[in-house]
């Protein structure tokens, strides 16, 4: 029972010493903070090879996420959210925001799944799942 | 004795599962971002019934919470404040700002609560009453 | 080994309750950014007196902090730098933006500490230390 009891300990200790580390990037603002936050994921994933990366987006904050969407450089964000996705990123979309703008999601980036509320899943992610938080 | 421990164990396990999920939306930029933040959170609501959620407020991200506030639309923000707080939001504002701003504390919205410090209060919640964080 | 276990247990429940307040304050917009959150920094120390605060920068979150750098109104920061430095506030500059940008290392205040990315620093510093999260 001691030994159990120990082990048990031990695992609950190292759990925060070993576990993944996992961050959910924050977007609600548009383009520019979305360009903005595709270099901090790419820093991000560099220092961190671990770390997983998940980035919940609502309001303005889905447009880079749609068909045609380009950087203030004009280039396509395409390019930038297949490479991510390539490198194990989630991209996740409100659907209120699909509904409120509009929106058809056909126009929506395969890579990116949809769900029913931006800020109930960065809510979630927190909460439930042990993500931190960064609004770039 | 095992058998308090099990049950002991899988109370730790069953509270993350189960608790509510409660989160502090943090405002301290000014109108617009506040009327953003009133549609995330009438969202919010509706995308999770049993959240709890405390808007902290300071600096310029007080303002709708003062007498006679409009939103950019120019309708006044008292019926959202007490739509809101009858769905169990909290509003929470700084005093450091009433007297830094020279704002009279009967400029505030009944709704609303004075803590202190604003910044203290979005750290003490995270920190000390489990809630996670959303800057809108 | 039933006192061994009400001791631990107690000691897990009091961690929570008796733990410093650890928070960082994530800085990457530029110099207004940073003039506000200074004065938030202040009011946070003066509210919570153990609390324990390292501001993590990067990309034009970092100019605060190089030599000359000066607030809105035209004063040098050094000064609010090493005011806070005194009372224990923690800097750290993100050294992808130092390369990106160009920055030598040697116009950093001395009061910072240059760390591989900010963006994971922030991550860092919630998911392994236990830090809450301010993005002023």
């Amino acid at each position: 029972m001691k030994r159990i009891f120990l082990t048990l300990l031990i695992a609950a200790a190292s759990t925060v010493a070993w576990a993944q580390v996992k961050v959910v990037y924050h977007l609600s603002e548009g383009i520019p903070q979305a360009a903005r936050a595709i270099g901090n994921i790419r820093n991000h994933l560099n220092a961190d090879q671990s770390v997983k990366i998940v980035v919940v987006t609502h309001g303005p904050g889905i447009d880079f996420l749609l068909d045609g969407a380009k950087n203030p450089k004009g280039q396509p964000f395409s390019g930038d959210i297949g490479e991510l996705a390539g490198r194990g990123v989630e991209f996740r979309v409100c659907n209120n925001t699909l509904i409120t703008r509009e929106v058809s999601k056909d126009r929506v980036a395969m890579e990116a799944q949809i769900v029913p509320s931006g800020v109930a899943e960065v809510a979630r992610l927190q909460a439930k799942e042990g993500f931190v938080y960064i609004h770039p």
